[in-house]
């Protein structure tokens, strides 16, 4: 017994640091409810794992023990990977989420599991040879991918595409080559943890829309990430709007928000008015070279992205909606739309905090949000023994 | 120490025994990974405090000591209340949620919170004293008001059909005359957590939409209630839909849902037809009477809730959508228009688990919630130091 209780509070002291405010031992006696004697020995004891450190302290002078403790961020690294549909991201990250080394690669995800996952397993052992750590560093794996992901087992749930990707055991076939718990999770989710970790850290309710060949949205609410009954909260692309019932939508409906204000469905507007416009890249070199037409459609997109987003703040009252992926290049018109009609459109209550704003994360909140998924759960109290050797 | 610990050790076995499943030390020692002489000495105190009680096990014999124990529902009480615009209900429960009195009375919540809280302490005494139970049988008071709530102080936030509650400080002013922790939440809410618990208890994604004057939900994602930034996740009734975009709403936009398919809304379009209906009730007695404008308006009612739920559902992927309210004694006829609606316009993963249903509740939802809110806290292994006198 002594061993189980030792680890519970040894997980919950540990817990209190997480978020690397140093404290002392009397905070920690406070916060935790422990015994000072008892808080003095975890902290020993996880001193001694390198999982905290001791915080120079200005107060104090020399000869006397250090009062403060805080994460030590260097204890242990994780690996995130953001698979994409073309390109994919691995990085080395410490607890803190800093970025130690990191590699791109285009990589189709349409050649499926085994040569997609196989590149990330040998850029991670690439990257942490290049960085000097030895493979026993690594605390878990951290994988988003472009599609619904049944949450309890890491498995792709139908995704579009991702042929061949369908139910596959993705942290099965990593774990045969990095033994740590590997985490998966869709794209937007983890770029929600991304975006909310880089530049929103005390935001409880953020709302991550990525406009890029597909919308959807990732959604943060009381601190956690929603998943839904079968893991695809936040697909609402083939939500209908009120404008252009008749265009038709690959989904087999029409009006879908998708058909209407993704990349492609942009492109073929202009495309129809004449203008030489073939994807969302097009579209974004049309706005940034000033072209009115495209100007004017990026702006209706974005009034259409806010009809739907109007029903998303009244139903989840968000604090921060992030507006990113390929589209978000674009600029402020885009937002311009989005705010116009959400502003117009939704309860002053529900709208008097919130601030609608492009991704601040440079096109990379997804493998950030990877390495948070990834440190989350290695750093939660259920796997602590397991991940750092409790119980060894 | 010891005693800090021992009220963890007491908690953590206590919440594994409070779904009402009896269950034997030994398994109780496999989950909670305590020794099992622990489990002993934990199993103990906790039937020495009422808190848990042997169960018949069939294959005991004669002499031997019991074998499996669960929860006492009988061991505490607590109160739960409903407030409504005209009507309230306080019951008696147990910690199974079974009512073992209820009164319900008419009064204006208008009247302000000191009159109608007064009424709430005095019946919760008055149902006490008849059951035959003491004061200090009280865990907790559960409360559901009809307007958003500040979830961390239970304050009403600038609710608008509550005039003088704004900011009222309702657990301070119940605790000065029932001394136990106070919970307070939105009804909607509140009526989603007892639809759950009467009809979906195995449920973690159900989204519960009242119909009456306004049309509001309250949200489970995840097994919890989703409450927003402000408190007001839900509270979607001003969300434009696409029909009927000149009809002006009493919030100063035009379109809202709550302007096309409240109870109001349908009477005044039967109205127009020169069909006597002042308010919903009158819609609700038409279509039982098998009129049939009346039957198609509410239909209609129901495919402009579709419209909202369709975004909802692509948004929260719910497995369950409960409809209730006055409205919904329609019976079928909403419910159809919103099942049209829906499962046309939703993408088939997100329906093909999803039940659309009426109210099990009989009206009784918001009730039963708040007793659901009181025990959850009250059972919760932070509280139940204060609440069960651990520490005494």
């Amino acid at each position: 017994m002594t061993g189980n209780l030792s680890a519970v509070g040894v997980g919950e002291l540990f817990q209190l640091l997480r978020d690397g405010v140093p404290r002392t031992r009397a905070e920690l006696a406070k916060s935790s409810g422990l015994a000072r004697s008892t808080v003095a020995a975890r902290v020993d004891e996880l001193m001694r794992m390198g999982l905290i450190a001791p915080v120079a302290d200005a107060a104090s002078t020399g000869g006397r023990p250090p009062s403060q403790f805080a994460l030590n961020p260097a204890a242990k690294v994780v690996i995130a990977a953001d698979i994409g549909a073309s390109h994919t991201t691995v990085a080395v990250t410490d607890l803190a989420g800093t970025i130690l080394a990191e590699r791109s690669n285009t990589i189709a995800v349409s050649l499926g599991p085994e040569p997609v996952l196989s590149w990330v397993v040998d850029t991670a052992n690439e990257l942490m040879g290049e960085a000097g750590l030895s493979r026993d560093r690594i605390a878990a794996v951290g994988i988003g991918v472009p599609g619904p992901v049944e949450h309890s087992t890491g498995r792709p749930a139908r995704p579009p595409i991702m042929p061949g990707w369908d139910g596959f055991d993705i942290p099965g076939w990593v774990q045969q080559h990095l033994e740590v718990p590997v985490l998966v999770d869709n794209d937007v989710n983890i770029s929600a943890l991304g975006e909310r970790g880089v530049g929103w850290p005390g935001t409880d309710h953020l709302i991550f829309v990525k406009v890029a060949t597909g919308i959807g949205a990732g959604i943060i609410s009381d601190g956690r990430l929603l998943r839904g009954a079968q893991g695809i909260a936040g697909d609402f692309g083939h939500v209908r709007i009120a404008r252009g019932a008749e265009i038709p939508c690959h989904c087999g409906n029409t009006g879908c928000l998708e058909a209407l204000a993704s990349g492609p469905a942009i492109a073929r507007s202009l495309a129809a008015l004449g203008i030489e416009a073939k994807d969302g890249n097009d579209v974004v070199e049309l706005v940034k070279a000033g072209n009115l037409d495209a100007i004017q459609a990026v702006r209706q997109a974005g009034r259409d992205l806010g009809e739907v987003l109007t029903a998303s703040v009244s139903l989840l009252n968000p604090s921060v909606i992030v507006i990113g992926g390929a589209m978000a290049r674009v600029g402020e018109h885009l937002i311009a739309g989005v705010r116009e009609v959400v502003y117009t459109r939704s309860m002053p209550l529900a709208t008097e905090g919130l601030a609608i704003v492009q991704s601040g994360t440079a096109g990379e909140a997804a493998v950030r949000g990877a390495s948070i998924l990834a440190v989350e759960y290695a750093l939660s109290p259920q796997i602590l023994p397991q991940s750092f050797g409790f119980d060894s």
